[in-house]
């Protein structure tokens, strides 16, 4: 049996523009090409295409639409990429119980949009939700503006159709509540492909909200803002989304899209929903907190159209940044929210001492940060450094009582730092897990734990993962 | 090293009357008395009492309170018990961030009773609340009647500190939102003492709702208030809470404590929680729905008085079925709530063909049945006829593409039964987890998966677990 005979010969990629454009991620800085993309149908065909890798000994990487920050999809030089964009089709829906059952292949915003005339919607928008996967979302357990109320991935998916890495196809979950036995599902989600391939999904869907309210608050400094936040959170209020943006964000957002935002040194983005009733009580409070911490301007927008202006600059700000400068890192860490203040001043603190701008634009609900570090890959020493502040902005992330990821999970890119934030036997029982799934080795190599070769040893992690006996770490 | 050097001679219990004490939990009908009963008062001296059963080859069983309904904590016969019962420190309560630390022995009602006063509570709310503890609910994932709106334990425990099935400590989870790699403390949440066993866990807080409103309606059968129950999850609205009794335990529950209740051939229980004008708002629409649906009569209340006396036939429910019968079982299965109507009758079937009588009080909401098999195990043939009827309600909510148990857990009672939901393929990966945590085999062996000695083979199930090969199972 070839994967031509198993997927047919139009959907084995194998001639070298092909290969490059599956190189990389949304981490561009990362290319590997890898020796074939093989593009099933069904989830018979994934499985079969995973047993024909064991069974040649050749290790893969699944991969939705490629929008990933941290290298999840980047392939291997001696595998295949395992592409799922072929499977979009909506399965079922059953409106009654709120539940949607999709392939892998279908973008986020779809799910939203096979449901929104029956009143539901899929809350997790990740920023790349036009072209995003939902598979891609489940392997990174992907968030978005909107989790601070509504939660993550995790918090939606009910059950899975999945193939392990040993090539065979299992139900994980339930479509009713609390299924008995070891949670499979929940373990399988944020797993970056290294357990085996989600080929469907069903999804739980929420009620669109009676009414939808969103504050735009101007403040003259970032702590000012980081206070707001606290207040908000501290006086018993969940808004739907609290998005923070500085100064040098804004300027780019407006550059870019004319968003029409005020010149300030912070900006909050707080949209607030549920009964019209609560709403609008709610929405007096949360003007009120942001008087008080010193918000210089607050505007509302209450209409669809008027919030998308609002939105506009937010979904923009990466993009955006490409206009002021030739590079950026986007870093993702996670604080505390109470310790958003004095992070915030660390940043500031670590772009005075390097000479490189760095941006915020990030869920300040969340406490989840993406700094924004400014480079140029034409300056001699410009990319180290950027690197150098990223790692320690990671480091005032730790210290603060966070963690060294966010949404964008951890991939090729962060592997090395998961021993700053977990021990040798905490790796160890996680490695262990894996191989419980993925016995070969074969799955997503080199990925989400630290490898020897690549990060040194780490005291008390002891990988017994067959990856290591079979000498494919050397390879990677 | 000894038992005693590790926790000092007075906490290591082996008189055969504190054997007798824990030779069972809440599932009564089995019994096994151990060899002994430890009890830690530290992390520390856990993890020394599992490193001791290890270097002895020696099973062992975790125990929280002991109100548990699926044997998950029936002792071994040659094993010891280690009870978590000393180990109920409040650690710290961060009410800035809506957190707090206990350890594991600190019973469910005593984390809200700590952070009342600040306005704050925690959710789940088994019935055995008063005394069960955050350790025993960790294991089982434990529901109650708030979960409909609120979620299980699994949805507010942020981190863990965790023993090991190999002695060692680990930190699973963090306090901050999605932290990075395989989501080990998912796997963990309702794995019935089989991983390891958390000795200290952090816990998400909810602000208490600004006003509670609790509806009783009365309903001429079944049938109506299943529907009633779609019909206001269809309107898109989720209480906190929708309970339904039938007329047996509406019956039982008042010669008990006098709740009030009316006569009726079923009840709903609705509680509505959140902002005061959308509570109003919601209560309006509720009990529009329930006369639509066609109750006969509707009650609400308001205060905090009004509501106890509401809810102490509820909560009294299962107890209160002692004076009705000598004996009873509690059937825990889960449906989609849209089927409630149809298993109703399905039950009432096996009611007539079996001649016992079943009562059904229950989490309607969430499609959680609790059906209470009457029978007098002094009558030649009942217990029998009674165990029959409760496998035969298990096959209806499996047909309606339900599950075997919603919050009691697997444990002892349905390990057998777990090939009834899962394939082979499904238990191997399960079990290969399980061993991933407990190369050993000794963390609560023969609970949760299927041992061929109890079950017989299940195809496709290869259990690779050390407990078969070190011959443990014979012995279980």
């Amino acid at each position: 049996m070839t994967l031509e005979a198993i997927v047919g010969v139009d959907h084995v990629l194998t001639t070298p523009a092909a290969l490059a454009a599956y190189a990389c991620d949304g981490l561009t800085s990362h290319r590997v090409q890898p020796q074939a993309v093989v593009l099933p149908a069904t989830t018979d065909e994934v499985a079969a295409v995973v047993r024909w890798c064991r069974a040649t000994g050749t290790p893969w990487v699944a991969r939705g639409a490629g929008t990933g920050l941290s290298g999840g999809a980047l392939p291997v030089a001696e595998g295949v990429v395992i592409g799922l964009a072929r499977m979009r089709a909506i399965v079922s829906i059953d409106t009654a119980n709120e539940r949607i059952t999709v392939q892998s292949g279908v973008t986020n915003l779809d799910v939203t949009r096979a449901v929104a005339a029956d009143g539901l919607y899929y809350p997790p928008d990740p920023s790349s939700q036009q072209v995003c996967t939902i598979g891609g979302n489940v392997a990174e357990n992907s968030g978005g503006a909107h989790c601070l109320k509504h939660g993550f991935t995790t918090h939606h998916v009910v059950a899975a159709t999945f193939v392990t890495a040993t090539g065979e196809v299992a139900r994980l979950g339930s479509a009713v509540a609390d299924p008995p036995g070891l949670d499979l599902l929940a373990v399988v989600i944020g797993s970056e492909g290294t357990l085996g391939i989600v080929t469907e999904v069903t999804l739980r869907l929420t009620r669109a909200p009676e009414r939808v309210e969103t504050l735009l608050a101007a403040f003259p400094s970032t702590d000012a803002a980081g206070e707001a936040v606290a207040a908000i959170i501290g006086a018993g209020v969940v808004p739907a989304a609290i998005e923070m943006m500085d100064r040098l964000t804004i300027e780019a957002a407006e550059a870019a899209v004319h968003a029409g935002y005020p010149t300030c040194e912070a900006l909050l983005l707080i949209e607030i929903d549920g009964g019209a009733d609560d709403v609008a009580a709610t929405t007096r409070l949360v003007t009120d907190s942001v008087l008080a911490a010193g918000a210089s301007e607050t505007r509302t927008a209450s209409t669809a159209e008027e919030r998308a202006r609002m939105w506009r600059g937010r979904k923009a700000a990466f993009a955006a940044m490409g206009r002021v400068s030739p590079d950026y890192y986007v870093q993702d860490g996670v604080i505390p929210r109470t310790r958003l203040a004095a992070v915030l001043r660390g940043i500031r603190a670590l772009e005075t001492s390097s000479g490189l701008r760095i941006g915020n634009v990030f869920h300040a609900g969340d406490g989840n940060l993406h700094p924004l570090v400014l480079y140029d890959r034409a300056v001699a020493g410009e990319a180290e450094r950027a690197s150098d502040v990223a790692a320690a902005i990671l480091d005032l992330c730790l210290d603060a009582g966070g963690s060294i990821t966010g949404e964008h999970g951890v991939g090729h890119d962060k592997a090395c730092a998961m021993a700053r934030m977990f021990t040798g036997a905490d790796l160890t029982v996680m490695d262990r897990v894996r191989g419980a799934f993925d016995p070969t080795g074969l799955a997503n190599p080199g990925k989400l734990l630290p490898t020897p070769r690549l990060c040194g040893e780490v005291p008390g992690f002891y990988r017994a993962h067959p990856t290591e006996l079979a000498g494919l770490a050397e390879r990677l």
